[in-house]
This record gives structure tokens, sequence and C-alpha cells, in this order.
């Protein structure tokens, strides 16, 4: 039995964290093996490039941060993720590929045909099944984002990216958007909606995807 | 002024150390000024992940290590290279993008075309003025650096990359001097020469270099 890839993207503040639990419990409690991970630090390697990406005292360039996402991603997926699929597990991995075009790309105006390609050396081929993309008003997932922050006693180092700019926020989101509109693999929620009506709507989704079925 | 940028090329034990330790000691004595640096490690992001690539307990996928030496070449470029080359200093680089092609393309048979586009990412544009490549027997480098290795008390972990098997080091001297064949930057020099020998060959060619000529 072949798994299923689902990949949740979105602004830090929308939701995905507590989608993915929920859909983790829902999909456990049908008898589905789940796997619940996360980029960066989904992997040994990438636990140690989280604290690096996430945490770095010093600013770090533009395309050495590229290079760490990749370099995560890459580990990832050999270590994590193949072996999850082959094993027949429903995994729920929190930002892919689109993040990298979202932020880098859209956010930071770094050529997107270029990380389009290097998603490509990373991901070695592969590509979710289904990706989620949570929709919301930047100024609601940083208030969002800042309270969560505050909650788990996080400085402003710790939640780097939250700190940017809101511009650069709208840019992320318009980016989403846009990926979305190829169709596809893409699913837009609004998540301005409470986390229990993101997660029926995605819940009823991922039941009536063609993958799903057939693994009945 | 315009700075000097020359890197060092060349398997474990080659002398690479040594002639940059001599050429630095002698245009130093000349008046210049002189940085010495390497990759990986030569920035603090660098250092890091110096630790990670040459000493990972695990083994990491080679696409993951290969983002891992980019990360690493395009921070040491901003953070390190430029400035120093922006004031005017003669830069040796201990091993730099000609390295990532001869290791991870000659080496692990990665498509070379690709690695040529990720090296022009991360080097942000920017070509050495000289490449010397340090040529000799790969038996005669590994136990060179056996012995370093025995001295300096590494265990087999940390010396990650002598260990390879002999034949992948015939592929990446293969791959070095088929890079130098397109003539412009390099200079291959026969390692098996005594260290002396080598330093003269090197610091004659650095001095009758025109970049060289113009800054006197």
């Amino acid at each position: 039995m072949a798994g299923l890839f689902i990949t949740f993207e979105g602004m830090e503040g929308a939701g995905k964290t507590t989608l993915i639990q929920k859909l983790a419990a829902h999909f456990s409690a049908s008898g589905r093996d789940v796997l619940i991970t996360r980029e960066p630090g989904g992997s040994g390697l990438g636990k140690k490039l989280r604290t690096i990406i996430l945490n770095a005292e010093e600013k770090i360039s533009s395309s050495a941060e590229l290079f760490l996402f990749l370099a995560d991603r890459a580990e990832h997926i050999e270590d994590v993720i193949k072996p999850a699929l082959e094993q027949g597990k429903i995994v729920l991995c929190d930002r892919f590929t689109d993040s990298t075009v979202a932020y880098q790309g859209y956010g930071r105006g770094m050529d997107r045909a270029l990380l389009e390609t290097l998603n490509g050396v990373a991901a070695g081929g592969l590509v979710p099944d289904l990706t989620v993309v949570l929709d919301l008003e930047p100024e609601v997932g940083l208030s969002r984002a800042k309270k969560r922050n505050a909650e788990q006693n996080l400085t402003v180092e710790e939640g780097r990216f939250e700190a940017e700019a809101l511009i650069f926020h709208r840019k992320i989101r318009q980016g989403f958007l846009e990926m979305a509109q190829s169709g596809g693999r893409f699913f837009v929620v609004d998540a301005m909606q409470d986390a229990e009506a993101v997660f029926e709507q995605v819940k009823r989704k991922i039941e009536n995807m063609p993958e799903t079925e057939k693994q009945r």
C-alpha cells in the first residue's frame, strides 16, 4: 500500500500545527499510520540546521539561508518522508517546497524558476499528493504568532520570520495564492474560520481524494 | 586597489596548508595584506557547518551534503571573501567551487552542469583570479593524510573524506586535471616535489600575474 503525502503551507499563525494534530488524531483513529513532520527540522541533520536557520544570532545571507533549507529538505526526504511513504503512512508535513518559492522567491525576490530547479534537486522528484494552503490576513497571522511566542517565552530572535515587515508577509500570501491558481495538488482554505471548520473542510477533501479511496 | 583571489585545490595530503602558509609569509613580508581562509568553515556559519559536514556521526545524503557546502560557500563569500578583496587583500582560499565539481561531480557522479549552476548561485559571480591545483598520486596523498590524522589524534570519522576508497580519489584527481585543461585561471603543480619547490613555482606564477604587476 502506497502512502499519502500531504503538505501544509501558509504563514505563522495560520493554524497549521492545530490542523495537522486534528487530522493526525482523526486518521489514526480510523486505523491509519500517520507521521507528523516539518521543515525545517524533520531529520537528525535538520534539527541542527533548524537551530541555525531560525535562531541565527548573526544575520546570514539570503543564499546561505536558501541552501540550508535545501539541505534540510534533501535529508528530510531521504531519511524520513520516503521511508514513511513506502510503509504506507499518511505523511503530514508542515511546510515543504512551496515555502521556499513563497518566502525566498515572492518574499525575498530570488529567481523563482531557479528556486523550482533547486527544489527539484532537493526533493529528488517527490511531489505532494495534496498541498493545503491556509490563507489568512497577514495582520491576523502575525497577531496570533505574537501571542503564541509570548506564551512560549520565545525571544524576538526565535521568532525571526514573524518579526519581518508586514509587506513581506503580504508578498508571501500573494505567492501562495498565485501558486495555488495552477490548481492540481493545491487546496486553499480560509484560515479566518475557526479551527474546527478548517479541519472539517480539509478532512473531507482528503477523504474524497482518489488516493485515499483506493486505500480503503 | 583591488585584491587578488587565489584558490588551492587538490586532495588531502597534497600540501595545500603548507603552501598557503609559505605564500602568506612571503607576501606579508612584501608588505601585502593577506587573508588565509578555507572551505568549508571560513565564516561563523561555516564553522558550525564544517563540524556537521566533516564529523557527521550519521551518514547524510549526497544532496544534503552538497547543499551544506553551498550554504557554507555563499556565506563565506558574502561575509569574508568579498570584504577582504574590497580592502585590497590577497585572499588565499583552501578549496572553492572546483572542489564541489571534483568531489560531488567526478567523485559522486552528480550532474556537473547542474553543479556549475549551483556554484554560480552560491558564488554570486565571483571567480578566482588564479586556481592552483596540487596534483599527486592518490596513494601518496592518502598516506600523508593518514600520517597527519594520526599525529592530530583524529578518529576515522573526523577524517571521513580521507577514508573513502582509492578509486574515489582517482576520479577526483581526474576531475581536477580535466577542469585544468580549460587553461585560463588554472595552474597545475606537481605536488610530488618537495614543499619548497612547490612554493617557488607558485610564488613565481603569482608574481608574474598581470593583477599582481599592476598592484605594485
